[in-house]
């Protein structure tokens, strides 16, 4: 009988072509992870995950799922998976799901966090995982353009050509920006995501924290619907897929209390 | 005329065979200054530093110097050596140093920290910077058994073979450990060590976490100057040289005041 498994999944994109499989010289996630499947379980199986990261975007917390008509108790996949997988890609968690289940469809809200360096030199220990920028930042006018970000818009702007999505209106429910010493974070929570949206939101936002662009101009941006109008795509090293929430996974009390009663409803009662 | 040029150095030692030249497949962090050195100025120099780490260890604030008839501005180096040196060795300073320093005989204190990832399954993001332990461990324990190894001893269970070391006698002014979530760090404060002494110490103190070994036996292994009676060497990957502390280059007032008071006078007044 197949049954299907869910799986959480932590990843170092550095080596891969992102999530999906792709013909080309690097390896995807899906490729290793199809891999081990079939090496655990003799099988071949499709994998699906929540959403599909770029070339050298990592992950804390993709959420996957896979049909599968071996008996392996669910919560022995985790190990058994590792035992297969590059140590670079690892199952943090794997169980049964329930019938209806799509790691896509289901997921009721998704937070990616991007991760800058700011200091004049770069780091060797940080490399692979953050966007070095010399210059200084004012993090008072990121965080007004990022509150004219926040909420309900057509985010055309911020989209990467060849994205197939149907609509281009998305759902930011908020965009936190924090500095720790020499390390800036900007966590963007929203519903789902546009091909390279995080990526593009940061390296707008970095172009306002520079001067280049002012607060306001988010505005007028949004309006245009042109990618031309928004700033460079920021790399993708500095991403990180964070958590990806469902029914059975809702974001804590602090959390949903950034977000606009009006949005809370989608979260809570879909 | 020879000068004298001081740099402070960040390294990810994952791809290196240690600090010191050799002759063996890897390279060395040593290596690649010297390179680096000859690259710029167009001639060879030997690179002291201040602590030889081991193949795969890292540093955030190695500190090293070099002699030079180069005319090229000591501030000028950072950015020099950097495109010049591969980016998992990156130098965050240099200066002009003064006639009679050197970076290890001057070294009042040094500072190590121990990572360790205390969690069922390993972490793909964490490769390479941590020693993965699944067991439960015992912090309080461990802080007993560390509170018995500070304080000035012969180390010479710590003492890997193969160390040079005239005494084997080392003042361990502070071992800190501290849980964040997951994570487990152990800092080692000290004058100077022995040869992989800190991944000793650390390996022992696991032992005792994981109720291996008591921490009153503490007493009875810095007495027994046995290596065999101590616990296995801790994984390089979880270690980096943290800090090290000069006449100009003093520990903060917290730290300091971790310091015992008989302790403090070699630290301040040298």
């Amino acid at each position: 009988m197949e049954r299907k498994i869910r799986l959480l999944i932590e990843y170092d994109g550095t080596a891969y072509a992102g999530w999906q499989l792709q013909p080309c010289e690097k390896p995807t996630i899906q490729q290793k992870m199809e891999e081990a499947i079939e090496q655990i379980t003799r099988q071949k199986s499709r994998v699906y995950c929540a959403g599909r990261t770029d070339a050298g975007v990592h992950a804390k917390g993709q959420v996957a799922h896979f049909y599968t008509s071996s008996s392996i108790p669910a919560e022995k996949f985790t190990h058994a998976l590792n035992s297969a997988l590059p140590t670079d890609i690892t199952v943090l968690n794997s169980s049964e799901a329930e019938a209806d289940f799509d790691s896509r469809k289901d997921a009721r809200g998704k937070i990616y966090r991007y991760s800058i360096l700011n200091r004049p030199i770069r780091s060797s220990l940080l490399k692979n995982r953050v966007w070095h920028i010399k210059y200084d930042l004012d993090l008072d006018k990121m965080r007004q353009a990022a509150r004219l970000l926040e909420g309900e818009h057509d985010c055309k702007c911020f989209q990467a050509s060849g994205c197939a999505a149907v609509t281009t209106i998305r759902c930011i429910y908020m965009i936190e920006i924090n500095r720790n010493g020499e390390l800036i974070t900007i966590d963007v929570f929203a519903t789902a995501f546009l091909k390279q949206m995080v990526r593009n939101i940061v390296g707008t936002l970095v172009e306002v924290g520079m001067g280049r662009m002012s607060p306001e101009y988010m505005v007028k941006l949004i309006e245009s619907r042109d990618r031309s109008m928004a700033g460079p795509t920021a790399p993708a090293c500095g991403l990180t897929m964070e958590k990806i929430f469902y029914r059975d996974c809702l974001p804590s009390e602090e959390l949903l209390a950034k977000v606009p009663e009006k949005h809370k409803n989608y979260i809570l009662k879909k």
